[in-house]
C-alpha cells in the first residue's frame, strides 16, 4: 500500500561511457545519504546497457541518463515526467521531436564552470607562452629562449557565453585580457567587455589574439568557424575548443597549424571520442590534444546527483525546474 | 670644457649572453629618446666582451653590466659610483668583498613580476591538471581520462616572497589557493595567508600541494630543499623552480619523480645554462624543462634602461637609489 507513495527514478547507465560518468550504486547511495529526506520519496532502479530498461520505463516517473531512449517513448514510459541528462550538451538528442508532451528535459549545465575556468586560464597561458614550441624543444633537448610578454592586454574572443563561456571570460579577465563575447543574441553579461551577435562574428574574429569556443552545438553554431571565418584570424592567433568539435572545421584548422598561420591550438573535443589512433590531429604541430577533460572533475556524478536532488525538491514544491532544455534553441 | 659636465655611463655587454640580454646601441638609443633630458647629462660607451673595458673604466661614473669586473676594481675605476646589474639575482657576484666602498650595487629586481605571475599560474595549472601525463599520452596517441578537481583550495608553499615570490602568491590567490610564504624573516606581506621563517621550513613543506621556489640564491637558501626536506613533501605534491637551481637538490628531485613520489615539476633554472644535451633532466618523467623564460619578457633590456633612468633621476636628486643590494643579505 505504501508503495504508491513512492516516485520511481530510473538511472540508465552504460559501460560504453567513460568510467567517470558511470551512474553507480555507490555514488547514488552516497547521494541518497546526503539528501535523506528527499531520497525517502523515491524508489530507484539502476540499469546498465539497457538490461532492465523496458520494465523500468513502464513505471518510471523520472530518468537520469546520458543517452535516454527516444523511440516511441510515450508508449514505453506512460508516466514519465522528467528526463535529466548527465551532460551539459544535448546536441546528440536533437531535434527534440521524440520528447513527449509533458516530459521535461533538463541538462547538467552549470556544473562545469570552476574546472572550465582553470582549464581556460591554463590553455590561454600555455598558448601565449608558446608551450607547444617550448615542449617540442624539450623533446629535442634544445635550449631556445622563447620569450613572450605577459598576456595582459591581449584579446580573447569567446564564442558562447553560458556556463563555459562565462568561465572562459572569468579566466581571461583574471589574466588582464580583454574579452569579446559572441552570442546568439548579441548580449552577454559580465565579465565580457563587449559582445557581438554570432551573425556578425566576422567583426570579432580579426580582433582575436585567442579564440575560445565554448558554445553548445546547435544548428546555429554547427560549422560556425569554417575555413572562411578561420581565415579572418590574425597571423599568430591561437584557438581553444572546449565546446563541441563540429563548431570548428578541424581540417581547415589543421592546415593553418601545419602552415604556421596560427601559433597553436588546444582541442578538448573531437568528432569521435576517443580520438582514433590514426587521426592526424595527434601529431599536428603546435596542437595540444586533450581527452575531453577540461570541464569535468572526478566528482562529476556526485555533483550531478546533488543537482538532481535540488531540482527534485523544486519539482515536489511545484516550482519550475532549472536547466530545462529549450526545444527550439537546443540548449 | 662642456665635457666636464657629462657623467660617464659604460654599458658592458657580451656575446656570451642570451641575445635578449644584449645591451645594444639600438635599445640604448631608444631609451635615450624616452628620457631625453636625463640622457643629455650622460656620455655613454657600449663595450662588447671586454674590448674597451679598461679605458672605459678609467672614467666611468656608472656601469650597467650582467657581469661587472671585480678584480682590483677601485684601481681600475677610480671614479665609479654605481653599478647596475642586468638581472635580479646577484648570487654570481657574492660575496661582495670586491665592491669598493662608495660604490653602490643595484639589481633589476621588480621587473619580472608580471611575467612571473603568468608563468606561475600556468605552471601550477599544468601540474595540477596532470599535463605531464596528458601530453605524454598525446605523444603515444593514448586517450585516457585524467580528471582533476579545480585547483581552488589547494596549498602553495612559496619560498621567497620578494618580486618573484609575491608574483607566485598573486597567481596562486587568483586561482583560489592558500598561500604559505617561507621567508628569511618569517614575515611576508600580502597576498600570503601565512608565513614561516626559512629556519622552520619543515613546518610548511608537509602542507604543500605545490612548492614554488622563488627566492634569491644566498648562503641561507643554497641547498634549502635538500633530499631530507624534499622527503617531507606529500606523495603527489609538485614543485616549480623559478628562482635558482642550487636551492633545490635536483638529483634528489629527479629520484622522486622517477619513483612517482611527486606528481610533477616545472624547472626554469639550471646549474648550467643552456642545460647540456646529455642532462638526464630533459627526459625525467613528469618534468617540464623550461629554458629560463618564466620571468623575462622580450622588452627586458628596454625595461632595464627605463628603470635605470628612474634611478638615475634619484641619483641626481641626491635620493636613495632603489634595488640597492644589501652586502650582508646578498639581495
Amino acid at each position: 500500500m505504501l508503495k504508491t507513495k513512492y516516485l520511481h527514478l530510473h538511472l540508465e547507465t552504460s559501460h560504453q561511457l567513460p568510467a567517470h560518468l558511470y551512474l553507480t550504486e555507490e555514488a547514488w547511495a552516497a547521494a541518497a545519504r546526503r539528501h535523506r529526506a528527499l531520497a525517502k520519496r523515491l524508489r530507484v532502479t539502476i540499469g546498465w546497457d539497457g538490461e532492465i530498461l523496458e520494465q523500468s520505463l513502464r513505471t518510471a516517473d523520472f530518468m537520469i541518463s546520458s543517452n535516454p531512449p527516444r523511440k516511441q517513448l510515450r508508449e514505453r514510459a506512460p508516466v514519465l515526467k522528467w528526463i535529466q541528462t548527465a551532460g551539459a550538451g544535448v546536441d546528440g538528442l536533437m531535434p527534440l521531436d521524440w520528447l513527449p508532451d509533458g516530459v521535461t528535459l533538463t541538462n547538467n549545465s552549470g556544473s562545469h564552470g570552476a574546472k572550465a575556468e582553470d582549464s581556460c586560464a591554463m590553455a590561454l597561458l600555455m598558448l601565449h607562452s608558446r608551450m607547444p614550441q617550448v615542449l617540442a624543444n624539450q623533446r629535442n633537448r634544445t635550449w631556445q629562449y622563447v620569450l613572450t610578454h605577459p598576456i595582459a592586454g591581449r584579446t580573447a574572443v569567446v564564442i558562447g557565453f553560458g556556463d563555459l563561456g562565462a568561465a572562459a571570460g572569468r579566466a581571461a579577465k583574471k589574466l588582464g585580457m580583454k574579452v569579446i563575447a559572441v552570442t546568439r543574441s548579441g548580449k552577454a553579461g559580465r565579465p565580457a567587455d563587449a559582445c557581438v551577435p554570432s551573425s556578425r562574428i566576422e567583426q570579432a574574429l580579426p580582433k582575436a589574439d585567442y579564440v575560445v569556443v565554448a558554445s553548445p552545438l546547435t544548428p546555429l553554431t554547427r560549422g560556425l568557424l569554417d575555413a572562411a571565418r578561420l581565415a579572418l584570424l590574425k597571423p599568430g592567433a591561437a584557438l581553444v575548443n572546449i565546446g563541441r568539435s563540429p563548431i570548428v572545421d578541424y581540417e581547415a584548422l589543421r592546415g593553418k597549424l601545419e602552415r604556421g598561420e596560427l601559433s597553436g591550438a588546444v582541442l578538448d573535443v573531437f568528432d569521435q571520442e576517443p580520438l582514433p589512433a590514426d587521426s592526424p590531429l595527434w601529431t599536428t604541430p603546435n596542437l595540444f590534444v586533450l581527452p575531453h577533460i577540461t570541464c569535468d572533475s572526478p566528482g562529476y556524478v556526485e555533483n550531478l546527483f546533488d543537482r538532481w536532488f535540488a531540482n527534485f525538491q523544486r519539482f515536489l514544491a511545484g516550482k519550475r525546474l532549472v536547466n530545462v532544455v529549450d526545444r527550439r534553441l537546443g540548449y
